[in-house]
């Protein structure tokens, strides 16, 4: 199982044991989970990964759980990775990917992080989890902490899609409707938790969503056969995911399975929400908050990412970059990926590919790359963003059939 | 790759030719697969699986499909078959498993039907199909028409899901909204099939949805070692799942795959549209038009399924039996299983949880059965179903922090 040895804070270094609790490091960054990757190179095989489960859980040699028994597991991970042949061929970048996160559970990439974080809280035997959220990530932890038998305490804005709203109630969370952000539903956990004995499970407040994130970064290698693509583009709200996967391809290099160039890697935003862009085109390390945040990417409304400072150092060190585009752009992106290619992307993975155009012209992309777009969710998440779209009234059924039909 | 060899029709047996587009037998009878299982036998082997792909086609040469670059797939099936630790010892049925089929592209096991009917009607050359469908077949196919480059003709029922009408509508496909059900919708397409150059992909009016569903049977078979369960609850609307699975195991037991016992197949239906169940207590082999069929279960709302006669065969030759349950009990049940094991059931699947005491009851399921649910889509897809008990108003957000917070 596990070859974890300890965590280790991402700014100061300071090494915190394993086995415990753990929140931020006392100087507030995040806590980075290290493993004896010396000792997983000369005892695990790559080629042994066919016969592990069909899930994230192949890879648990390098994932934190240390008792099989603590993994709580729904079937997340290994989602398909399939090539968008005729958006691509569109775009004039043929050798177009996606990785169809929205084939996990409650639809959306957040299964991975919360699967981990849940098994761990289980195996640490915490009771009572409290989480600010966008939307799916709440859907998630909710879903996780059901399958455990533990309490999900969630805090979602107001205006949060119906789809995650009714997942947190079905699964039992309790939930709080916030009038505000995502940012002020994490301040309330914090605000709150000690006087409720919640432990916070915010985006990067603990170690382990990252770990069950980074997976995404194992799966696009194994699935390339261990060539990792020219570049990757993310939907970055949080960013979690970006800053997993470039763990992940360290990772793999340290064991040996891949070598070579790592993936350009891309931090894609709302243009009504997009700090790391700004802090990007600033060369700065770390944002500042974006006042009055709006997009209909609700996983892609977050106005200060805790991780930032991470997902640009990812973004530089992969000579990367940074893009925002509008929602507008995004939904008619969403809306031909899914005529060309039957896909059904959320609107933060449409985002993605509203950018293709952008950063070809750029030159940030190549004509001959190889190119990965992380679709982080399922449409169907997002019903009322697309329903502008389509507006669901007897006139615009017109087809050439006439619209409503009555039968005799 | 497909070891097929000729489709024979189901009721008067005559033979028909593989490599053209068939519907109907001359007879009026759907037509089923064949293969040539002994040389399967002999070139194939079960222990080469695992290096296949993680879908469906890991079966190919079971699956009618000729060439690998007709095969069109967006990662359907091999689904998680997860333990429903929680509601099994609550139900006093402690060996109690889901096969979640939401986990497909569109969210639901109609994706399995579609890749393989869509794949093949791209292998024949032909262009426009049509369906009517509740629901979820409309969108499976609305996907696999577009990754094919083909037309989609679709019709529905006007008060479909709205996840079915945007996932069709961005999809695609023509859609037409049709003031009545399913038999309604298919009628249509029969009447202008002929006028329009549309190919008829309705319910077994097309020999290769059922191919695609009977994964499901050899799914299970793998991912529990070869050994069948003693009971599976199957969903039964238009049955197709269920008349393929049975197909499997018959298949298997000629491959040698599995041998002894075949699991007693349980057909569970809505109260408000109950043909088969009808047929079954009467002890006939065909069912009757169930009049003013109505169930918020829109799989289930299907007067009179096509494939009857060999659903009820199959439950009959199997030990099952056929009962229904109440659209309130299949959303309690559903919200149960949600809140004690983490998973969001259709209201279709979540209709064969409710069912589990009367079976138990009855004595038609033992406490030690190893009893396999399909939860046949994700509850995502029916939103307005579950709302109907969770409703989005302030005053229901009352958990022990007060609703509705405004932060400072």
């Amino acid at each position: 199982m596990t070859t974890l040895t300890h965590l280790e804070c991402s700014v100061c270094g300071k090494i915190h044991e394993a086995g415990k609790a753990h929140n931020l490091c006392e100087c507030g960054s995040p806590l980075l989970v290290r493993y004896d990757l010396e000792k997983a190179r000369n005892g695990w095989s790559r080629e042994w990964l066919a016969s592990g489960p069909s899930s994230m859980w192949r890879y648990a040699p390098v994932l934190p759980v240390s008792k099989p028994v603590s993994m709580i597991s729904l079937g997340e991970g290994w989602t398909p990775l399939i090539k968008a042949d005729r958006f691509g061929q569109a775009a004039g970048l043929p050798d177009l990917w996606v990785k169809d996160e929205g084939l996990n559970p409650t639809g959306s990439f957040k299964a991975r992080g919360l699967s981990c974080c849940v098994s761990m809280a289980h195996e640490l035997g915490l009771k009572k989890l409290a989480i600010g959220s966008a939307g799916n990530a709440a859907s998630a932890l909710a879903a996780y902490a059901a399958a455990a038998g533990l309490e999900a305490h969630i805090f979602m804005p107001r205006d949060v899609p119906q789809a995650n709203y009714i997942e947190c109630k079905a699964f039992g969370a309790r939930v709080t409707l916030v009038d505000g952000l995502i940012s002020d539903c994490g301040r309330i956990v914090n605000e709150r938790k000690q006087a409720e004995g919640w432990f916070d499970v915010n985006t990067l407040k603990e170690p382990y969503r990252i770990e069950g994130k980074k997976t995404m970064g194992y799966e696009v290698a194994e699935q390339m056969q261990w060539k990792l693509p020219d570049a990757i583009l993310y939907p970055t709200g949080g960013g979690v995911g970006l800053i997993g996967m470039w763990k992940a391809f360290a990772e793999m290099q340290a064991l040996g399975w891949t070598a070579g160039k790592k993936p350009k890697m891309i931090a894609v935003q709302a243009e009504g929400c997009q700090p790391v862009v700004r802090a990007w085109q600033q060369g700065v390390e770390r944002t500042t908050f974006w006042e009055n945040a709006a997009t209909l990417s609700a996983g892609l409304r977050v106005p200060k990412p805790l991780g930032d400072f991470l997902i640009l150092r990812a973004v530089r060190e992969s000579g990367g970059t940074c893009i925002a585009v509008s929602d507008g752009a995004s939904l008619e992106a969403g809306t031909e990926l899914a005529r060309l290619d039957g896909i059904f992307a959320a609107p933060e993975g449409a985002a993605c590919f509203a950018a293709l155009p952008a950063l070809r012209a750029s030159g940030a992309l190549k004509d001959t790359d190889k190119i990965v777009v992380y679709n982080t969710g399922a449409g169907l998440k997002y019903l009322e963003a697309y329903s502008t779209r389509f507006p669901r009234t007897i006139d615009s059924e017109a087809d050439k059939l006439g619209g409503l039909v009555t039968p005799r």
